[in-house]
Parts: C-alpha cells; sequence; structure tokens
C-alpha cells in the first residue's frame, strides 16, 4: 500500500480520528486540509460565547495534533469542489490528487431561508461567530448605560436565543448565569429586571433528543435561572432590532442567536441528499465513487426509522476512525465493515452544578450530571494544555460565579430603534 | 468634597492607580474613560503576538477592576477632545463635565512619517496589534509551505523587527524561541536555514536604556538563538514585500514589526510639547488648567539633563497615584506634592531562562534575572485569574518547549513578490 495517497477533508472530529488510524500504516500519505489551523472543539463553543473560556483554549492546532503522525502533512485552504472520476480535491485553485478521499467538512448555520436570519442574526459555529456574540453582548451593556432612551436600552438587553436544542438549551442557560452573576455585579446602574434572556422553540419542549423528564428538568432550572421560555412560536424575520413571531408579536433585541438548525457544507461534485448531507453506504463511502468516504455530520447513513445518525461528535469520531479503517481493509485486501453507531448516549448542561445526561437507559440530573459532563467534556479536549486551562477557568468560575474573559475585542454598535435598516449607498 | 466629580481618561497603569486613590474618598465621584472595556498589561503583548499567551490573559475588564471602586463608574468611549476652560471632555460627541481631570492615555506607535510603515508595518501596542502578529507569522508560515517559488518562500519566512530598545528585543528573543522551537517541529517540510529573524537598530547597540555590559549580554544571547542583529542601519521605506535601508540594501520581507518609538496619544484642548506630550508643573498638573493632570507616558517633566522621565510601567502608577492625591489635597486644603520619581529599575526578558535586570547598582542577567522578571510581571498582572492562567502558560511553554496559542483567528493572503502594490480602484 505504499505510495498511496488519503485526503483528509476537515480537521474536526471525524477528520482527526481517521488521521489517527491510518497513521499506524506509515506507508500511506496522508494530507489533511482545513481552511483554519486549528481543530475546534464545538461543544464548548457557547462557553466562549459567554464569556466563560478563551477562545484559543477549545482551538488545537492542527500541526501540533499532526507532530506525532510523521505520515501525515497539513494543508492550509478552502476545498472548492471535488472530481470523483479524476480522483482530485480543489483546494483554492490547486489540485490535491488523491487515492481516497475522506470528507469530514460538518455543518453549518441553516437559516431556512428567513429574511433577516443571515443578516442580523448570529450563528455559533465557529470561533469567529463565538467572538462575535461575546463582543456583542459586551457591547449591548456598555451602550445600555449610555442611552437615555427606555425602550432602546430594553432591546439593548434583551438576548433571544432561537432553538431548543442542546446549543440553544446551553447557550441560553449560560446567559442566565452572564446575567445574574456577571451583569448584575458589573453595572450596578441597569435594572436586572430588564435584562432578559429569552429562549424560542417552536415545539411544545426543549430537547426532543432528550427524554421528557429530563426536558421538563431543564425547563424548570433554565425558569428557575429567570431565562424566558416561549414555546410554540416560530420565528419569520429578524430584523436590525427585532425578532418577529409567527403569533405576530415582536421582541425587541438587537442580540438573537440563531441555533435552530444546521445544514451540511456540501462539496460541489458530491452528491447531496437531505440536509444538504450525502447519501453512503454502510461502509461510509458513496455508492457511486467508492473512493470518497463521507465521515461525521455530513454522513446522511440511516440509522433507524429512517432517520440517520445524529449529528454529534461521537457518530463524527466512530464514522471518521471506520471510514480509515475501510480504507486501510481494502489496501489489504481485507472485507470492509459496516458501521455500527455505539450510542454513547447524550448530556447538555444547564449550568452551575446542573446537567442532564442520558446514557442507555440512565438518566441523570443535577450535580452527578454536571460531573459527568465535566469529565467527558475534558477527556474529548484535545491537548493537555487546553484541559488544564479549561479546568482551570471552570473551577475559577465555580468558586467565584464569574466568567471573567470579558474582554471587547470589536465593539459593536446599534442602529437607532425602529428606523429602517440603511441600505448601502449606490454609486 | 461631596459631589466632585474626578474624571480619569486612560484605563492603564496611570488611570487605575488613580482610581485606586481616588476611591479612598467615597465623597468624590469617579469616571473612568477608556475605548476598550479593559485594562491591557502592554510589557506581555509580545508574548501574545508570539503564540506563548492568550489575548484576554493579558487584559482586565474595567468593571471587574471597579467592582471594588464603589465611587467610580466607567464609560466606554473614545475621547476626542478636551475644554479646559468649561472643564468638559468630550467622548463620542458627549460632554462629560469634570471637576478634575487625569489624563492617562499612553503612546502609540511612532512611525517618523516614513513611507509604508503605518500601512505595511506592523505595530505592537494594543491586543489587535499582536493579534495581527501571530495572524501574520502563522500565515506566512503557512503560505510558505504551499508556494514553489524559493524567493517567495524566503520572504515570507523572513521577520524583521525594527528597534532594538526593550520591545524589539523581547520580540526578536521570542521569534527566535519560536523558530526554534516551534516552526522546526511545526513545519518538517521547511529549511530552518531559511527562516530569519533580523531585528534592526539604528544606534551601535541594543537597550541603551541598560548599561553596556548588560546589552552585550542581551546581544550575544541573541545571536546564539539565532537573531541576525543589524546595527548601524536605518530603514528608509517599508513596501509591501521588503523592508529599505539607508544603506542602499534592501529585505525582502512580508513582516516587519516596528518597535522603533512612540509618540504620545495627544488629546486636542492640551498644549502639547516634545514627543506629542504635555509638560506640566512637578506637581503633575498643567500649568495653564490646574484642574487637568497629566499621569503616565503622556507626561513630560524633566527629570534629569532635561530629559523626561522614562515611558515605563512604574512611573505611570507612581504619577496616576500622586496625581490622584495631589486632588484630594487640594479638595482637603491641603498643599500639593511635588513628584519624585523612585526607580525600580529596568528588566527586559530574552527567553528561556535569561534575562536582564538593573536595580539601582545592581546588575542581574540569566537566570536569577529571569525568575526576578517573571516575579515582577506577574506581581503586577491584574487579577487573580489572569496570574494563574500566566503562570500555567509559563510553566507549560517551559516544560514543553512550547508556544501553544498558534491559533489563526483571520488569515493574511500575500501579494506576489515585485509586484507593484495595487492602488484603491478609483470610481
Amino acid at each position: 500500500m505504499s505510495g498511496k495517497h488519503v485526503v483528509v477533508l476537515g480537521a474536526g472530529f471525524a477528520g482527526l480520528h481517521a488521521v489517527r488510524v491510518l497513521s499506524r500504516e506509515p506507508g500511506v500519505q496522508v494530507t489533511l486540509v482545513d481552511r483554519n489551523n486549528y481543530h475546534l472543539f464545538q461543544p464548548l463553543l457557547y462557553q466562549v460565547a459567554t464569556a466563560g473560556l478563551e477562545a484559543p483554549q477549545i482551538a488545537f492546532p492542527v500541526r501540533a495534533f499532526l507532530r506525532k503522525h510523521k505520515n501525515a502533512r497539513f494543508l492550509l485552504g478552502t476545498a472548492e469542489g471535488v472530481d470523483p472520476k479524476a480522483r482530485v480535491l480543489w483546494v483554492e485553485g490547486r489540485p490535491v490528487p488523491y487515492d481516497y478521499l475522506i470528507v469530514g467538512t460538518g455543518t453549518r448555520t441553516n437559516d431556512f431561508g428567513l429574511p433577516g436570519v443571515a443578516r442580523y442574526g448570529y450563528g455559533l459555529k465557529d470561533l469567529d461567530d463565538a467572538m462575535k456574540i461575546r463582543d456583542r453582548i459586551l457591547s449591548a451593556c456598555e451602550e445600555a448605560v449610555r442611552t437615555s432612551d427606555p425602550e432602546r436600552r430594553k432591546a439593548l438587553l434583551t438576548f433571544v436565543v432561537v432553538g431548543g436544542g442542546p446549543t440553544g438549551v446551553e447557550l441560553a442557560g449560560a446567559l442566565g448565569e452572564v446575567r445574574r452573576h456577571v451583569i448584575a455585579r458589573d453595572y450596578p446602574d441597569l435594572d436586572l429586571s430588564e435584562i432578559r434572556v429569552i429562549l424560542i422553540e417552536n415545539s411544545t419542549r426543549l430537547l426532543d433528543a432528550f427524554a421528557p423528564s429530563s426536558a421538563q428538568y431543564a425547563q424548570r432550572f433554565l425558569e428557575k435561572l429567570g431565562v424566558e421560555l416561549r414555546f410554540g412560536e416560530r420565528v419569520t424575520e429578524v430584523t436590525p432590532d427585532a425578532v418577529r413571531l409567527q403569533s405576530g408579536s415582536t421582541i425587541p433585541s438587537f442580540t438573537v442567536v440563531w441555533s435552530a438548525g444546521v445544514t451540511g457544507q456540501a462539496l460541489p461534485g458530491l452528491p447531496i441528499t437531505r440536509g444538504n448531507r450525502v447519501a453512503t453506504t454502510p461502509e461510509l463511502y458513496v455508492p457511486e465513487h467508492p473512493s470518497v468516504y463521507v465521515a461525521g455530520d455530513m454522513n446522511f447513513l440511516e440509522h433507524k426509522d429512517g432517520r440517520p445518525h445524529p449529528q454529534v461528535a461521537p457518530t463524527a469520531m466512530q464514522q471518521g476512525a471506520l471510514a480509515a479503517q475501510n480504507i486501510l481493509r481494502e489496501l489489504r485486501g481485507q472485507e470492509k465493515q459496516v458501521f455500527r453507531y455505539k450510542d454513547k448516549g447524550s448530556m447538555a448542561t444547564l449550568g452551575r452544578s446542573h446537567a442532564i445526561a442520558e446514557i442507555g437507559h440512565l438518566k441523570m440530573r443535577g450535580f452527578p450530571a454536571w460531573g459527568a459532563w465535566l469529565a467527558v467534556h475534558l477527556y474529548y479536549l484535545i491537548g493537555f494544555r487546553n484541559r488544564m486551562m479549561v479546568l482551570s477557568n471552570w473551577a475559577y468560575s465555580y468558586f467565584t460565579y464569574d466568567f471573567a474573559v470579558r474582554i471587547m475585542h470589536n465593539r459593536h454598535s446599534f442602529p437607532v430603534l425602529n428606523e429602517p435598516a440603511q441600505e448601502p449607498v449606490k454609486s
């Protein structure tokens, strides 16, 4: 198998686990391609957005990871498409020929085409998103101190999260704690009752991947924390200063975080199916192109009841590893294996000492679930230094009730309330 | 003195030390104004630029600082000028009336009007500067791996520091270590001999604030580390892909850090003198406007031989505190005191286990000086959390030879070598 070249696109969970497996065969050459020079630990992004962690603490340099994988190289760049017949991946205008390709490009925020979401809403999928949300919240609080207009102040201090899945719940919980423990202490001039965190969910419950009892526990915790929950509400538009709902009501707000859905980051040249994902065989390759594997959030392989596997980190890790194993098996003339999902359970943190976790039939909540959540997230975080830094930050926050990273890199300005959005000047 | 309003402009060392003194008098109202929401510990900026520290670790939120100073408020904004007769400071179009004003706006990079420095060079005065340099270095290394043009690769891998003062020396030392310990391990495809760190100084020695023996020690250390020192060279121009020197030679480079000088951040409305600084009485107020005090780098008070006090942190702390004390003394009807500079000595770190320090007649170098440097910088860093985080990072780097924060937030692109710079398209 000497000289075979495997290109791994995406340094997420799927890509890194694929590289780990491939590095066991020194004869195989591996090129890892990513548009960022780091692996991002997405499950903790919401803590960067809420000033609990520093951005580099959940990012691990790809080249540091590759130091111990001697048969792998890194290529920084954005993939533009693939020519599966010619076996060439195109990266920023250059051809990267491959024998096998593993695609693990993950997902991006899905605005469902709703007006204003992409322009005025904030996604939470990468470091830039998280740092923008942090800057936005800090800028809004500062502006609220300065304004003399009470309506404007209320809109500045209303933080809306759309989507009651794990990301929305974790973010809303963290914002609820920032409101109570940070803004209240940092801004003695602001009235705590004017600071609102609103979570909008169009179904009748939170966290539909969890059992109803876990979801109810989460709901009660968030309500006690002061988070306003709005069920059965559908967003129809985000404007520069408000969220409009299907029920007809409008919530004035300058900060709307959109965590209501994701869609695959399709790679031109590959056939796509529902959710912009790619259907594969149970061995994880694309039926039409057996040298192309798809792993992680992008993979649409039916799991049960016609539904694909959940778009979570364990799926990506398991699929990335299996895709690599199947490539090595083919090179050795062995039979490929089909993907069998090992359900590692689901967990979501709600706030200090509170989380929910479901592992098989075991349901945990409160402090034990929170402890399990901490342990699992530290375990999967890559790099000794990042673990040490994140643990230090968590310990600090736990004992001080502080979210310390309240550093505004770029100050946001806010439009005057109820003014029409400015159109770009035409020349 | 109840109800007197003291406005402190700038949350640097001078401003924070002024606020600390003023908070002893609860009857005085204090407003601290800064364009950032954090106090920046500038002495460690070069470590952010070289991926040793994370940006928020050397920044402390102003509002966290003010939590224990109950008579002080914070106003985020850029000061545009002062009307000393009306006793009004203008901040982003709003008047902020004061009874006393303490100006501690510090300095910014001075390009001496040399062509290209502001446009193509990189200053190192704020967090944004430091993060840009980090992004630039990482982007240049990635681009060097991709390019097939050897001349372009050399220019990408040539990092030039202009100015042999403490900032230039500390940055060049850190870059020398990044070259040897990080780039060499992260980029096995690059040839270490092609990666160059060049320090340009127009005098005949480094660190003119230090004794010649200390400067020679620094010079030997940098040379052993592989930093190229060019003495007696004056930069005449920075272009998109090179530095031009008065001697006629040109160094192809895409990354030129300018640490050759600073100039005061003048506040319109105040009289300025040499270096854009403000001359004050020995009591630190402006002779024409006794209610306006100037402290720190901006203050031009003759020290000895007609030279002002050095623009270092201890001067700023001492002047900030004295300005506040003199205001309180005036309010109490006491006599003001004149500024007496307590020389805390000078220190500069060169690299792992190597620094120089001069305290009075005591000259230290090597490991003892390095230990003293660490202790002093940790001591003056504000906030328990930042100290803990910085110390953890230093310990990690010390034991692993690693500079871990190699996270590229914004990728830079580089022009084609020897092409004329593109002018903006005229409409």
